[in-house]
């Protein structure tokens, strides 16, 4: 059997990351890798055949090894130090993945040579009106021009979009985990535009790394606590989604909650049937092809630590008790398919690679 | 000032938990004992001044210490060894906590001599109709008699009736999360009973002790998942006090989640506003003399850590951003409000001792 | 049954914290109440008859209430509103817990009224030799004269040196951990002075409520680490408790942990057999009397756990493979017979009020 | 350079796990799947490139889709039902990992095909000694001819024996972390045979999925207790690799404890220098060219969570203040290093494909 097993491992060299660094792969910048969806970018392009990482920038560690940031990435050869984003070489640069804070893109974005794809994972490009940004994240958008050019990026929502663009923005976590599941049922008309209530529960990693009191482990083990509640910044987003889904505009009423667990999204959303629909065709369709998506059958209960580590979507659909309702529930792992995972999906339908390259990954459970 | 502190400690001797077995006190026997609520009503009981535990029952580990069944509790000095139930000296004990399953508890209750005064932790005479029961817990109800005479009791819902009460069921976790805001809305008609929506998210506690494979530590830390949509057992009990405040019947859609906490207990609840009632007008008057019911200020978050090893219930009432709705947020600690400290606040008042008497502990935060 | 318990319910008003004013009562101030060990003073202070709050301090958060900065504090009534240190009015103080971080007390405690008998939570006082100090916490002491006032105070081993002290440096949670098991057995020649080898784990609130990168709960959860390996600064406090005991100097090996859960602490310690001691002979004696020392039969195992909210310290011998040595382990909650509990207990023998008071509360389990 | 992506993508195919069933590929067998190891397994396998599972046994799940045992491995497309070991087709079977109970692996695997090569991962073929095996395990061994042909596996230090076994036994988690470490420094006389105490932490996922009350979430989570001391069946395992590595009978000191985690193991090593080794000796050396055993420098601190869901082993040296002793820090995932990852690692050596195929994942951090 040996033979066989050996002959067939040849092309697999490939597969191992970083060791060789092929002149045909493409050349990645990381901007923003000290954060967590930075780091989340190098774990998961560990594994990517055809993409390497080529620059990572990180303001205030520039000239430190990435494994000074992230001790455990020592392992993750050929990954370069952190520079200044003013000293990358973007001659050498294929596509970029933007990780950095909100409101601090814009300008930056708007300075790259043309010929770089972006994958942008801030909320700058996500609100097609820009007084809508001013009013939700608190200033005037500096690169309204690229904000025209900017392609929405749920990638199984808005694929063909996707291919042809130069600038992606890739979706906060909770706008995915919510139009996912609800824009092909509000574009084929099945459930109500009223009355939508989200009640989802977050991992304390889409908080980010920057130190604060509240995310201290010992003021967030062992209880939950909701936040933010009428005021969080991705009502609009979830809104802008839903509305050019139902053609129509959607107010929601979303109410996230901050859960003991580091990864992890479920979205438990409350939805009235509408045109007819019964809770079954709710579960039919749209999906079945998609690779990253699976709609439960029937019962199917879908937990976040079935999707943790990977890039996939559960959802289920139940029948409410409350007759003529229904209720959704979606899970992702929000630095995956929620920030990062998607951001590579989306790359690799920008250059052409097959969608799932890179990001097969099973969930680690337990 | 020790002076001073010293004639002051004097009456503080009542204090030290079962050090001297005073004949005046109360004598409590606990059934079922084995389990997280009858080991709950052990730990509140050592600081309690007049109640004294005089017998522990567990079928199975009749015969050895309590500490042999939970170590932790050699602390708790004078606690009896196990002995089955039919070996309880029923002539010295004054009054009962029934913590022994569901369905098993009709039986052993009806047999007690009509003296003993019961608190029962099972679900068996919650529901006033008996059809309900055996719908929802699978049985021909064997005490029907008892059910009549039986009160139901959140304490300060109930607390005139269970005043007089001889046994009363006491409220199951989730259902005291929820009428504990909800009812006296109900009553005044300050929400719609249409379209109620309860999202709910338990710590493990309330699933009990017994080895199961989906409650092991590996099945449930770092995630969520839902369970029992549409089917779980607190529903009926749920609707049956909140049909009796509005005086029509009430349905409402419950989801109940788990959550990798050992306690705590959050419901969030989305309402429609009626008779022409505000936001505020929800979080004025009736909890404002309870010394167990916090109602928050507005913009308060309550976080299930706040009450985590007491006996208090915080609510906080959010505008919702759909127009004419509410949500409210209602937290308790599933063992103690939500079974054993409520279960002492009833026998409390049963007995005619200070209500707060024993139940007084801050949470334990961190 | 009600009349006998209401008879011996009434002196338990006594026992409902803060409801009644007494001017019998110690009048206590907590000077650095925003930290968890402050806090937790606070909330242990609920359930006890003879002390009172008159006073809490906290530069930054002066003016706000109490429950501004623990919102589950908010049931703890009577609490008064925090004040700056130099506002405190002394003349209405008997006695204080100092709260504060290592090296800011050394000048308050010198300026307080010599009437106000103090527990000093932080380190400042700790170390007997002030050029230690100078060596392990970077500054000159500043206040020599009192350091030699200062009872180091492990209530069970200084129990009389406590009794008439003014000033008691209340210990570490290590040392304590470490010397309650360790010092007996060292002043009875029962074990080896050399190769004392601990390994010990910690709950996080240890390392207080400062927002840091390191102790978010991204960064914790479902993990362990070491840290500060060989230069821990409770390893000096140690050596001289065990130095002192052994009537000979005592180098030892210890390798801090940090673990997944707020509370909690662990000291599993290696050790020689000497003077022919058998390992049943570690296990007798000393603690027999004590509320507070649990000395576990043969094969007990200490879980944390099983002291989590308590000021109780379980400790169990096992035989060690090797020939001739044993393990020690050794649980406390760090916050409470670690800090906080046990500085009440301190303060309790000060004032000659029974040790115990407000302190027998059991483990919070599960 | 989509264009040079897509040329570079084309070998990629490969990647896509189970996408195609290549005619070369090695065709595993997964004995014992419906427990974490074997789910491990699977997870691993879905990014190899030339191993396919083609069969997959349950007793008592045999029939059920591999996803009605583990939910979210839906997505690991080609993964073949549950079936019993009786009903396995072995003409169709290259290699088999055996992930059954301690005791029952022997029988099934004397009854194998010779043709087929197996890893197995319960403990009965790694004692050379089968009159150890009877003392530890409790039953005579019974397959001995086939316990001196099997190879005691850790990969970094068996590497010529596992490549041309037949059957590797595959060595458990804690002789992994300790191993690893220790084994070349016993080699080379760097330490002492003498004293060496092993206190070593461990995730819950080593005592495996079956229903245990002390293994329930409320049992574990935010503590940690020891077990096992000085009687744990790894120990005689531990000491049979040490004393081979010195050339002489070496016994350990040997105190698992359990930690809320659910992946992950560190074995804090206390040992003596000899032979003249300086603690920056013990750093050199031995690893430097392997892929998956990374030493730290002098100063860090390997966390757990650095190599959660990987086959990574970290290794850091500290000095101990004890003079003449160093503390040797290790830490792996218990289910990948520790079992499943590493007897891919074993097999890969075993088909002679390369040793790190399907094997480079980075940590899931946070």
């Amino acid at each position: 059997m040996s033979a066989r097993a050996q002959a067939a491992a040849a092309p697999a060299v490939a597969e191992a990351p970083g060791r060789t660094h092929a002149t045909e792969k493409a050349r990645i910048a990381v901007l923003g890798a000290s954060g967590y969806t930075g780091e989340e970018v190098v774990r998961l392009l560990a594994l990517h055949p055809v993409f390497d990482v080529t620059a990572l920038t990180g303001e205030t560690q520039a000239g430190k090894a990435f494994s000074d940031v992230f001790p455990h990435l020592v392992t993750a050869t050929n990954v370069p130090r952190l520079v200044k984003i003013a000293d990358v070489d973007w001659s050498g640069v294929d596509a970029a993945f933007c990780c950095l804070p909100h409101a601090t893109t814009q300008e930056i974005l708007a300075s790259l040579p043309r010929k770089v794809r972006v994958v942008d994972l801030s909320a700058d490009f996500r609100l097609r009106n820009v007084d809508t940004y001013a009013e939700w994240y608190g200033g005037t958008h500096r690169a309204p021009e690229l904000q025209k050019e900017a392609v929405y990026g749920i990638t199984e929502l808005h694929r063909e979009e996707v291919r042809s663009a130069r600038l992606v923005a890739n979706p906060g976590c909770y706008p995915t985990s919510v139009q996912l599941p609800l824009v092909p049922l509000l574009q084929a008309g099945m459930i109500s535009t009223e009355d939508i209530i989200i009640d989802a529960k977050s991992g304390v990693s889409g908080a980010g790394r920057s130190a604060k009191q509240n995310l201290l482990y010992t003021e967030i083990a062992e209880g939950i606590n909701c936040y933010g509640v009428g005021s969080h910044r991705h009502m609009p987003e979830i809104e802008q989604g839903l509305s050019e889904a139902a053609g129509a505009d959607v107010r929601v009423s979303f109410t996230p909650h901050l859960m003991p667990m580091s990864r992890g999204m479920q979205s438990t959303i409350y939805v009235r049937l509408d045109g007819g629909a019964s809770v079954d065709d709710l579960r039919s369709g749209r999906y079945a092809e998609e690779p990253f998506v699976h709609v439960m059958n029937a019962g199917g209960v879908p937990h976040t630590r079935y999707v943790r580590g990977t890039n996939y979507n559960f959802i289920s659909v139940f029948p409410d008790r409350l007759p003529g309702r229904a209720i959704i529930i979606s899970v992702i792992d929000n630095l995956v398919k929620g920030a990062s995972g998607q951001a590579i999906q989306n790359l690799n339908v920008m250059l052409g690679v097959p969608e799932t390259t890179g990001l097969l990954q099973q969930a680690l459970f337990p």
